[in-house]
């Protein structure tokens, strides 16, 4: 658990969304790669509504959402004082409107329970506490392990949704089936982006929407390659053109058929 | 229901396999596609195991299974005594040794309980009855909208497993959801091999699998292709090579790492 304020001497400032965006990460913490940024770019907000992010870390998501979509209301819940305070410093110096509450998702303040938002997301920790061995920095690993199964994430992100309103979550795909059954309990519209890292390869990630009261069947899109193929550049790591637009200029990541990207 | 044996006149002989199996087929009822020539060649079963389909129909696929792995014991339950009958020649014609019981996979006779087999497959209704309308077929609506739920047939596959056997289902992509609550619940080792159309497109299809005790965690495969893109010749529709090697060869169709693909 990170209680005290990160000093700058722990943190590093790094370039998002092509400059667009600067955010703080603590040099050994918890370093947002790829995955927050394509979170963020998942969540389909419109200018004025109001967005939740549960267990937010540092907040690289809500600022890459922020960035993206201006005049959100943007709201952040982290358990650790110290991203919490990182996260505030973050939307700070981005110059992002938002609120960030330092509590376990689980004992959300009243005030944000009185809220029915209109997307909430979240990049629940991608192993389960239980089943890791050699905890060496205790926050990074609140980070990767949480103690919070996953049901009871899609559950409150569930609860704290008007109606209409979608959930996002990016999860490794190992997790597939546990978050799906909670999604399809608690959720409809249920919408599944499996995320490869090149083609013809399993997807490691999965990207997974539903939508409080929906009603639409389930559906199964085709996977978003992350890198482009390179056999013949080995050490080369581009990313495929939907994906580098998302890391570089900011897009809207649009599951197929969405109607309104941004 | 279909009661009374099929007659001649109502139905066809068609090949299968390049012409290595014939099968008799309803002329106007269900009729078999590539979907139980897949799911066949996706049961990792070798010579002289026992494989239970649940819900077999005429029998295509146990047919299928049955010319591709010599010297199986093959076991199928039809709930329609015409189609019970119809697998029973199906089999007989094609020199297969089997045991078709007519019966409703929720009330299996004693003696297929007392049995653990090494294998069990299904084809299950891709439809659920109460969301289907205007059934004008009896026969073959049974056979595309079963009264029985999603979750007995996994249930009642699992059961019938020896410690380390494979269930393999072929579905809609729709009903991932469902299905793979109900093989989380009920076993192991799951894996998810998407089929999709296309390349770029979403999976219409897939095979799930699992193994009673299995303890290793959920596989999420890249989806297989089924037909090579042929945006040049509107008219074709070629398989893609591993299907068609199932197609027309008899080839198994190994899941990504299978070690004893025969």
């Amino acid at each position: 658990m990170r209680d005290a304020p990160f000093t700058t001497d722990e943190l590093t400032c790094d370039d998002f969304l092509g400059g667009r965006a600067r955010v703080w990460q603590p040099r050994n913490g918890y370093r947002a790669g790829t995955d927050p940024v394509l979170l963020a770019a998942a969540v389909t907000a419109k200018p004025g509504q109001t967005v939740l992010e549960l267990g937010c870390g540092g907040g690289p998501a809500l600022v890459c959402l922020g960035t993206r979509v201006p005049g959100l209301h943007l709201t952040g819940v982290e358990l650790q004082p110290g991203y919490a305070d990182l996260a505030r410093r973050n939307l700070a110096e981005n110059a992002l409107d938002g609120t960030i509450e330092t509590a376990d998702l689980t004992a959300l303040p009243g005030h944000v329970r009185q809220v029915q938002f209109d997307h909430v997301f979240a990049n629940p920790p991608y192993f389960q506490a239980s089943t890791r061995k050699g905890a060496t920095a205790a926050d990074r690993e609140i980070a990767l392990a949480g103690q919070t199964p996953l049901a009871q994430w899609v559950e409150i992100a569930a609860k704290r949704l008007a109606p209409g309103g979608t959930a996002t979550f990016i999860q490794r795909a190992e997790r597939l089936p546990e978050l799906l059954t909670h999604f399809t309990a608690h959720l409809g519209s249920v919408e599944l982006l499996p995320l490869a890292p090149r083609p013809n390869r399993p997807p490691r990630l999965i990207l997974l929407r539903g939508r409080r009261a929906g009603r639409a069947p389930f559906r199964f899109h085709a996977p978003l390659i992350l890198h482009r193929a390179t056999d013949h550049q080995p050490d080369a790591n581009p990313y495929s053109a939907p994906v580098n637009a998302v890391m570089r200029d900011a897009a809207a990541l649009p599951f197929p058929d969405d109607k309104t990207p941004l």
